[in-house]
Order: structure tokens, then C-alpha cells, then sequence
């Protein structure tokens, strides 16, 4: 029996990402979609409805919902969810605070349901190639550079820019969800520069600077007020050579040599996760990602920047 | 056999709080102190270093560090401490960041010694009675209101106003570190406003609403521009009456009746569990008041206010 999905918030990462990833996957069967932007219709396939509560109410069958809307409203729809018994999937990032996430995985634990906080980016084509790779290497130096167009990979979302918006920190943090999977040793920050524009509450670019357990030094500039192509690329030296993931993960080169370039289709691997969680009746929620972004605003200096108008 | 401690920092905090301690504390013996400001004289009763290399390298028979340094160089000396063998305390907060605190409790695994993030204010002499008292009721209410005159109680810190030195949560953080351990349910920040000084990068107030796991409201106000008197409050109202925790926990009242009212000594709990812990081999790193700060960097609203000159 296929496990019936309601998908909570249809903007751009649900209609880019998560329908034609459901439309794929003989896991799950689409029951659902809510949005303050639909009309509530109990009869339409999948059903629609203009609030969790209006799908609660209406008493369809559902078994899992996955959260699509902005991080300041995740935690209370989740705990909603998480207390009708369902299994819910967070989109990263998984809330606003650390403490709410750990209130969440708690709530999952009292009701016996799944939490699966999602790091889309570790199912690009070459992570797991990469951590493989990297496992008995030692590590020398990482460089981190993500930097992209806001006004054309988020047009629109004022959320970004809002208290836990997270700023340029919301395509940034995919970077760190690809590193703290593929590199074998932990590491911490040391100095942060956040660049937050004058009518903002979150930064448009940070330049970070980590060092590795071993102490290896270890680079991050983040910028969404790049131009043109965007850059996703981290490079990771070692005593064994250099490896490349581009792409945000989809191209893998070591030393310049190709070893893995495929298109990326993250979401299918999100939604496979989910599904083999629910069936193991495990959760995962591993919060290292986010827990450096806390750390780059606890640590951060902060340099007030242009106002910001889309 | 007592254990060998050596206190590193002569600062303000080792001087009021934590020799007077160790002088009437059996389980250790103060054989060195480490600070800049001092001479290296291994003759001397306790022996005097300049530095933490100095100490290691003079040889001498140490088991225990105490680390009451400003936390931006915790880190570093905590490091080279665990990889000596020794065991280590540190004074709160344990940190810069959360990852940096997370890598040396894992050093102190793989070393086999124990460390101690000890929360002073813990061993104020009314928590564990609050704690008692709180575990079966039902939480309503909380109040947390924490003011000081910062250039009477940090004259001269100027790492305070540094990344890293958490502006008014550096005592902010010994209220966090009380409701943590006497709540019976966790909470989570919901909002916060940080007012920071135009030449500082932490903030010299803040005001946050929090709300525990069961839907009870938590205020917190914290103010370093307070004169006078300092207010260091917590009211819990419950079912079954209101708890009031004053004086930084010194003084316990129950619906206005005085429970507890006992001068303070909590450097003398703090190293008892210290001997404790090393006596145990076990650690005791809980992270959760710092990561109560690292929400409220990452989620609040920064308001520039009038620059703060001593």
C-alpha cells in the first residue's frame, strides 16, 4: 500500500521540485495539496485545501504530510501534523531555532510517528561518490563558493530577509549540508562576516572562515548578490589529490578528471528517504547544517550594506 | 590523593570566585596559576606561568585545568589541555560556538579525560529546591528579568563587546542556565529584539518570548544599561502557586513565603562536581542555555542603539 501524501505550501520548491518528484515515485500517492492560495475542495484530485486545519477537519485519509512553506511557519504545522499522528518531511532548512527542531524530533518520539528533516542537496549525483572518496583521505583545505542571483533563484520570497529567513544562508546552508556528509573530521568556525543590507534583518553575503578537527583550514563566501552563471562549487584538497564537486553536487572531478556528471535529480532521492524512514518506523533529523548557521550569526561581525530592493 | 589543579585566567571571576573556592575545596590542590600578567616562576606557592606552554613545558605534575579565560580563547588552551591528559573545566559559556564546544567534548573522549561545562548560577542555593518543587507542576508562566549595570559587574571587559563575548547574555545566559535544569519541559525562542550599540557587536539588551513544549508563555528581558540595584528574577507561575527565584537564585519564595534565603557559594558547587566528575571519569557538557543564545542570535531583530563608552 502506498503511503497517502498531503503537500503543505505550493510555491516554487513544491511546483519545481517535489510534485514532479512525487509524479515519479510509486512510494507515495498524492491525497492532497494545501495552500492560503487554494479554495478548499474535497473532491478534486488530489483534494485541495486552504489550511492544515481545513484538511484535518475534512477527515481525509493522510499518513504523511511534507512542509514546503517557509521556515517560520514549519515548527507549528508540523506539531500540528506530528500530533494527528502523521509523518511529517521538512524542507531544509528545518525551522527558525535549534530548540524547536529538538521539540519536533521529541513530539515525533511521544506520537510514534517518522520526522525526516530534509537536506535535499546530499541526493545530488555525486555526494555520496565524494564522501566514499574522501573517507580514508586526509583533508587539507575546503573552499566553499556559493553565490547566486536572489532576485532570480528566489524572486519574490520577502521571507528570506525576515527574522529566520536565514538570508543568503538559505542557499548557503545546502553547501554545508553537502560538507558535514562528505568530509570524515567535524569542524568549527573561527571568524564570520555577514554583510546584511540596511532594510534587511538577514545578510546578503558572509564570508566564513572554519578550521577543521585536525586543522585543516576551511573557506566559505556566500553571496547572493552574484550575477550571471551561478557558482556551487566546493573544493576539497587532500593529501591524495583534489576533489571538485560543481553543480551543487551534480559534477564530480577529481584532480580535473570527470568522475561523475549527471543531471541532478535530488528530490526523488528526498522522497526515497522518506519512504524507507516511514517503513523502518525511524526518524532522522541531524541538525549539524543548521547548528553552523547558529554559529555564523552567534559569531558573525556584522557589516551594514546597501538597502536591498528586488 | 587530592588532584593537581592549575587555574588559567586571573581575571576578575578567578579572583572573586573561584580561588576563595579552591582555598576551602579539599579534593583539590591549587598548584599553578597561568595568566599574561603574571611571571613564570615554578618556585613560587602555587607556581606562576605566563603562558599555558609555559606550563607544559616546566613539567610540572598537573591533572586539572580550570579555564576562566574570556570564552574567545577557551578553545585553543582547552585543546592543548585535553591533549596533555588533564581534565578541564571551563567556565560559561563553554564557547564561541556550539561545533567548537561539540569537538572538544569529542577530544576529551578520545583522551580519556573529563571535562566540564559548569553553569555557575546552577549551584545558586535555591535551584535544586525550585527544581524539586517545579518537577510535578504544571508551568503557566515565566518571567525572567535580568538587569545589571554592566560597568559595575564587567568593569573594563572589553571581550564582552567582541564576537564571541555575547554582549548582556554573558549573565543573560546564567538565567538560561537556571530555567533549563528547573523546568520540567523544555521551551523554544519565538521572538526576539537585541538592541546593540552603534561601536559594539553584541548586544547590550535584549527582550525574548519563548514558549515551553505545553503552550506556556516565557518572557525574558535583559538589560546591561540598568543602574542601581541589579535585578536577577525569575517568576514561574504554575497551578499550584507562583515560584520566585531573586538574587540570582540565593533566595527562594512560594506564593511570597520566603523557602530559601542563603548567602551564595557556588563556586564551591561547582568544583565539588568537578572533583565528582574526574572522580567518576565521566563528563558533563549540556549545551542547552547556549544554544538558547545561538536561537536568539539567529532569529533576532537587531535594533542599533547609542554607542556604549565606559
Amino acid at each position: 500500500m502506498t503511503i497517502r501524501l498531503a503537500i503543505v505550501g505550493l510555491g516554487k520548491i513544491a511546483t519545481d521540485q517535489h510534485l514532479p518528484a512525487l509524479d515519479a515515485n510509486r512510494d507515495f500517492t498524492l491525497v492532497a495539496t494545501v495552500d492560503p492560495r487554494l479554495s478548499t475542495d474535497v473532491n478534486a484530485t488530489p483534494a485541495t485545501f486552504d489550511s492544515l486545519d481545513a484538511l484535518i477537519e475534512s477527515g481525509l485519509a493522510v499518513d504523511a504530510i511534507s512542509l514546503a512553506v517557509p521556515p517560520q511557519r514549519r515548527h507549528g504545522l508540523a506539531a500540528r501534523a506530528l500530533a494527528n499522528g502523521w509523518h511529517v518531511m521538512l524542507e531544509k532548512p528545518p525551522g527558525i531555532t535549534l530548540s524547536e527542531v529538538h521539540d519536533l524530533q521529541a513530539r515525533a518520539r511521544t506520537h510514534g510517528t517518522t520526522i525526516y528533516a530534509s537536506w535535499h542537496s546530499r541526493h545530488a549525483p555525486g555526494v555520496e561518490a565524494a564522501r566514499d572518496w574522501l573517507a580514508d583521505k586526509r583533508i587539507t583545505r575546503v573552499a566553499i563558493d556559493w553565490r547566486e542571483d536572489v532576485t532570480v533563484f528566489h524572486p519574490g520570497q520577502a521571507w528570506i530577509w525576515q527574522p529566520g529567513g536565514l538570508g543568503v544562508f538559505d542557499p548557503g546552508i545546502n553547501a554545508l549540508s553537502i560538507v558535514t556528509t562528505i568530509l570524515p573530521v567535524p569542524f568549527s568556525l573561527q571568524k564570520a562576516r555577514l554583510d546584511v543590507p540596511e532594510n534587511c534583518d538577514t545578510p546578503i553575503a558572509a564570508e566564513l572562515s572554519f578550521v577543521t578537527a585536525d586543522d585543516a583550514p576551511m573557506s566559505a563566501i556566500m553571496d547572493f548578490r552574484h550575477t550571471g552563471e551561478p557558482a556551487w562549487n566546493i573544493h576539497i584538497g587532500t593529501e591524495a589529490g583534489e576533489l571538485v564537486l560543481s553543480e551543487g553536487g551534480a559534477v564530480m572531478t577529481i584532480d580535473d578528471e570527470t568522475r561523475i556528471a549527471e543531471p541532478k535529480d535530488e528530490y526523488a532521492g528526498v522522497y526515497a528517504r522518506f519512504a524507507r524512514l516511514i517503513g523502518d518506523a525511524e526518524s532522522d533529523v541531524d541538525l549539524s547544517p543548521f547548528q553552523h548557521v547558529a554559529d555564523a550569526f552567534l559569531l558573525g561581525d556584522r557589516r551594514r550594506v546597501a538597502a536591498f530592493h528586488e
